[in-house]
């Protein structure tokens, strides 16, 4: 069972993003986590979309948090970069389990996905950002 | 967020098995969820070799539970057939985060995967089996 590693990389310029107290570039953070830029660029654009990043454009533009810290729910952003929580089949949308009806699995593992976002949703962006330090530290390597 | 299908099949293989009080095929249970026999065979070795089921040989032969119903906890079920939990990158074997060292987010994906795999260790599949009325309307189809 694993996130998406998009959701990954979404959390970490989330993360970034928190503990930058400036306008920030995507070659910048995919520099300093040392992953793809291409990647990262998907990322910004879907943020930027979905309301967590501001794009200021021109010559010393760049990407800034569009939220205070503490109104990005970590719940909500799983939420929004997952594609789906479809643990099995029948939490799906092409469900063809023949026992679905009478099936005991389905509340078992809904139970459990909530309890797991539930844990999520009581953390924000201010509990996760990384401290101005740290990306400071990030941008010398 | 998902379970391989393959942990998908080997649930319903032993909703199956717990639903019926006698031997059973690879070949009836494929033929009852509608899904690929091969997949269904891989589930049913892996399901053998790790106690779950127990293969009786020869030609009367068939698939029974190793265990009483109430000994199969789901979490160590999911647990068996999940190659790993690895969330996001730093809970596998490749990770190369260089945040790891100083990332809050780690401990709240821990939380949420503890409070998740604990829901599931609240149920065996003395809950989850098939009952046997069920399984004998899934054989008529």
């Amino acid at each position: 069972m694993r996130l998406i590693v998009f959701s990954d990389y979404a959390l970490r310029m989330l993360m970034y993003a928190g503990g930058c107290n400036r306008l920030f570039t995507i070659e910048e953070v995919a520099t300093a986590y040392g992953v793809s830029r291409t990647h990262m660029m998907k990322v910004a654009n879907v943020l930027t979309r979905t309301g967590y990043l501001k794009a200021v454009r021109g010559r010393s533009g760049g990407l800034v948090l569009a939220k205070p810290l503490g109104k990005i729910n970590l719940r909500e952003l799983v939420e929004a970069t997952e594609p789906d929580f479809a643990l099995v089949e029948c939490f799906g949308c092409n469900n063809r389990c023949p026992i679905t009806r009478s099936c005991k699995l389905q509340s078992a593992l809904a139970e459990a996905l909530d309890a797991f976002t539930s844990a999520l949703s009581r953390y924000t962006l201010a509990d996760l950002a990384l401290a101005p330090a740290e990306v400071r530290r990030l941008n010398r390597h």
